[in-house]
């Protein structure tokens, strides 16, 4: 144990712990924000040091937030934080600071921001490239309403999330409406690990344009203040300095051709300087973007350094910035890092194979492959949609591609697996990380709709192993490529095999396996849950002789000679899957004796038809009624 | 009926009746190829005139694809349609010019390309935006393969569908992989119908450019004929060349702006210009763009004046260009009319109604509230995911969003659905078009998975009437608002009703209803199927008392009064429903009487598991085993 000094919010913080709303900033004078935005630092480093979160992100967005929230009118002015890494700052300067050490915890703050919890948070944040649509429906939402009072409307996102698909198709339509948009683009350099994409490459380049911004800035702001600009003329004198602009830097800016008003790059850690900027644009018409440079990890130096390990870094100590990390020696290693070593150990002998990741490389541990096989791995960046039918590409003309996906966020990749996978039945291994409850980051992350959504898709093989010599074996069998689509489900983080390099052989596809026979009932797992039952059954003793356990391996093709069997032999069957119970195993298992005229009664264990928020696992496997003690409880029930 | 000249095609293309595959076409000389596009417009026009199709795309893409399959090596290059409307010339050249009178028919040429159906269709094709991600797939397996021949790859794309999100993210990434990829943009201004977006205003004002990029092309091409540049110097003489341009016309190309090397806008039209354009641009490293200006319809004057009309035309008189329509005086409008109406009904009374379309707003009828309620009524463009967003962000803040798109092309916004609307309880109501088969557009259109993607979805409600009056009650129970996201699916073309406009009222969400008692079988429908049902209990006669009928309307949630009482009155119960059987209506039907212990037998009729082709709905549902023989003769089985 480290010893950490205390922290007292009321010395260290005498600005920050005066304000309870954004009303009590906006009654600070302007240069007091520098030392309230220092305050939030200490104040996030304190606590995340001891009750880990996105530390990152949201150290390099306290300047803006405050801003922000300075020189609009929230919560009826919009903003709309993009994923929300980057709000914790937002979170405690709206009147959530008190209960901050609750963030990420079974019924404490969301990591995200969340409507649930504030009228601060205006939408759902979570998955990326959301926030310009949503704000826009916001904007057109004020018009409508013709109150008469202008409601401003911010999206705030990030260089990584505006190169997704969807925030693309909101700019293309920002400037049709004719919105009061503003978007702010938080500019790093980073996603989660170091950015990637054209667009990306584009906005270092602005850089060049900086002098005529500073001018042009600086020229409308003259004639503001002295009143020689109003509504009606502002657009002439706009087009006059674009063509300024056009003459110094002889290029034009992608958002401006998109119709998008730009103005930047600043530095996004001037806040006095980011405060007098939004007061000038803040009342111009039609959509802007406000382009600002910050840096992942700002006022912390270990993550300024290593902005991808501090991300999310655990807990640490805030003095010396030694993060506390649990000693993992002799334990099972991530279910990720098996996958990435094994894509490597089969990619080495299969020359067929590519490794796909839609900007997740480290948490989905293919940065083994994208180091060893740099020509074969890919990392696209928050696109989704294109890293499955980029994929098909491949797979289309002879390779084998691993496309190795969030659960959660291959729903953005929905019809392109059908539309550009299934269709041609082409060999595409989705590997499908974070499948099941995910833990703390709460209810937009659960990779719980996965076995629903696919297994509805004629000839996709949709797997989940068991244990982490089973993720090789099913590895090993979506490599040969003869089984067309073929989805892999596993958990976020530990394993349960510390020997997990065992020799790989081919599974044969739609069969699963019996691990224990019993006289009474049968029940059916798949996937890592399948341990659970296993300690449900041991934890029974004499009484578990009645129970036969099976691991399905497969949801599609579905073992029917298991089914024939279990049917035959008992009149009772227990399904336990870590995805919602709503057209999973259990559904698969009901319509099978259904369709073959057998009276079994099925008992149904899995996410039950809500949304489920964040906590530990085992406490969300207790609010979804899917603990061991409830599944034994059933067990004993029907054994009697 | 009109009469029509015979067509003889040794006569009227003495050329095109000598192409059977590109080859001949290549041995052509160049300036045959004029006669060549007349010949397959001449081909297309009479065709087309007997088997309806997508005709004015087409007619706007011969030059271009004459061109391609001129310069390059198809089908060892590889040529990746999106979308596919405009394929017709493409197959006539690819040895289906035969066949060409089975098009979109049972067991003929599908209306996409397809790659069950050639080796030259490189990729499916039916849904927007996917070509350049595939395409870029191809590059990357043709440069790992390392056969030492290098394999062009061609994406052509239409300027409506570079507009969605999945074309930007393959275009955000072409220019890191180095690959070999050239995009033709057909650029003809139109989606089926108008285009929009920032992107499609830009590409209009590209044309400002146009006499540098023609003087870049000469100054190029001389260069290149004396042999001043090779490979090595070409990288410094286009940067040369950018220059020139940035001073000549003082923008940049947003596509330049993102690493793809812009070429254009060139005629489309003008085939022996772009043969050269092509020959040269071809053996160029890195991703490039070339720009074609087309016009839809082109060289039909019916079309070229009425593009929109013209789309899918129908079959029409080729001599007078007068379409062939049929008399639907006295018969029942298109299930699209009525809700067309419908809305702008409601829309009159509840302000805070409002209508979203993506890009189809001629196919979904929304284009009636577009023209009576503009303010309120938007045609977003090819853009699914932002279509959905965006409908959540207006309904956060106070609207009634009515967000229609076709049932197969929701699925590109599944993560939307749930992410953006869903969890927060938002009150979108998704107008669920084209649900179920659609018939001739074939295995891409199909809208089969929405009520299995959708039911597992926590709190949703999932509904689809049976007739156009149960359509109006269900859109009035939606715009109250009180539901929460509220989905109505209903299939294409013509309904059921003549006398439509009946008065709304509020439906009990939830409830179905009884349509007639029996005593031996219980059918339970959703939909429109539920009328064949009807059908097939009258034709039973005297049997007809055996069978009750009740219309579930709700999916989501099931209406469980009816299952109690169908589960103690019934042993045998029949579901009929037009999707996919995994987790649709039926699924959920037999987990309910697992769950509360009724042992009742369920068969169930729908979609069975794989993709189905073209055809007429009468064909499809035999093939489906759903047509109504079929559910009468299990319905005189169970009755005896």
């Amino acid at each position: 144990m480290i010893s950490v000094p205390e922290f007292d919010i009321n010395e260290e913080c005498p600005l920050l712990s005066g304000i309870n709303t954004p009303d009590d900033l906006r009654r600070l004078p302007l240069e007091q924000l520098p030392q309230v935005c220092s305050e939030i630092r200490k104040f996030l480093i304190d606590t995340l040091s001891r009750n880990p979160g996105h530390f990152a992100s949201s150290m390099g967005a306290v300047e803006l937030t405050v801003a922000l929230h300075y020189v609009f009118d929230t919560p009826y002015d919009r903003i709309v934080w993009d994923v929300g890494h980057q709000a914790y700052a937002h979170k405690v300067l709206t009147g959530r600071r008190g209960r901050f050490d609750t963030l990420r915890k079974w019924g404490g703050l969301s990591g995200f921001p969340n409507p649930d919890e504030s009228e601060y948070d205006s939408f759902t944040a979570g998955h990326a490239s959301n926030s310009i649509s949503a704000a826009l429906g916001m904007t057109v939402a004020s018009k409508l309403a013709g109150s008469g009072r202008r409601r401003n409307v911010v999206a705030v996102i990030g260089d990584a999330s505006i190169g997704g698909g969807l925030a693309f198709e909101g700019i293309n339509n920002a400037s049709l409406s004719n919105s009061n948009l503003l978007i702010i683009l938080n500019d790093n350099d980073m996603a989660i690990d170091q950015n990637v994409g054209a667009l990306n490459e584009y906005m270092t380049r602005i850089n060049t344009s900086k002098a005529y911004n500073r001018l042009r800035y600086k020229v409308y702001h003259f004639l503001k203040r002295f009143h020689l600009i109003d509504e009606k003329h502002r657009g002439l004198i706009l087009r006059f300095n674009n063509s300024i602009k056009a003459l110094l830097t002889r290029q034009q800016n992608i958002f401006e051709g998109l119709n998008i008003r730009y103005f930047g790059p600043y530095d996004g850690h001037d806040v006095e300087r980011i405060v007098r900027v939004l007061g000038d644009i803040k009342e111009m018409d039609g959509p802007r973007l406000l382009h600002l440079r910050t840096r992942k990890g700002k006022g912390y130096e270990p993550a300024e350094k290593d902005p991808v390990t501090w991300h999310a870094p655990g807990r640490f100590n805030p003095v010396t910035g030694e993060r506390i990390v649990e000693d993992t020696a002799g334990k099972p290693p991530k279910w990720q890092d098996v996958f990435g070593h094994t894509i490597v150990e089969l990619a080495r002998e299969n020359k067929r194979i590519v490794g796909i990741t839609a900007a997740m490389p480290t948490g989905c541990s293919l940065n083994f492959m994208l180091e060893e096989l740099p020509d074969r791995a890919f990392d696209v960046g928050i696109a989704e949609e294109h890293a499955v039918t980029f994929s098909g590409g491949m797979a289309k003309d002879g390779l084998i591609p691993f496309c190795c996906i969030y659960s959660t966020f291959l729903q953005r990749a929905y019809d392109e697996i059908i539309h550009d996978v299934a269709i041609q039945r082409l060999p595409v291994v989705f590997c499908i990380d974070r499948a099941g409850l995910v833990g703390d980051d709460g209810v937009t992350h659960h990779g719980v709709f996965d076995m629903a959504y696919l297994s509805c898709i004629p000839g996709i093989v949709v797997s989940s192993p068991m244990d982490e010599h089973y993720l090789r074996h099913l590895m090993y069998t979506a490599q040969t490529g003869k089984y067309g689509p073929f989805a892999i489900r596993y958990p976020r983080g530990a394993g349960v095999t510390v020997a997990w390099q065992c020799p790989m052989h081919e599974l044969p596809v739609g069969k699963g396996r019996k691990l224990c026979d019993g006289d009474r009932v049968a029940v059916l797992t798949i996937g890592p849950v399948g341990n659970d039952v296993q300690d449900v059954i041991r934890s029974l003793g004499d009484k578990a002789c009645h129970v036969a356990h099976y691991d399905m391996i497969f949801l599609n093709p579905i073992d029917e000679d298991i089914l024939a069997e279990v049917g035959k032999r008992f009149s009772q069957v227990v399904t336990v899957e870590d995805g919602v119970i709503h057209g999973g195993l259990g559904s698969a298992v009901i319509d099978w004796f259904n369709d073959h005229g057998m009276a079994v009664r099925v008992t149904r264990f899995g996410i039950p038809g809500q949304f489920v928020a964040q906590g530990t696992i085992a406490q969300l496997r207790r609010y979804c009624g899917m603990d061991n003690d409830s599944i034994k409880a059933k067990i004993l029930d029907i054994i009697g």
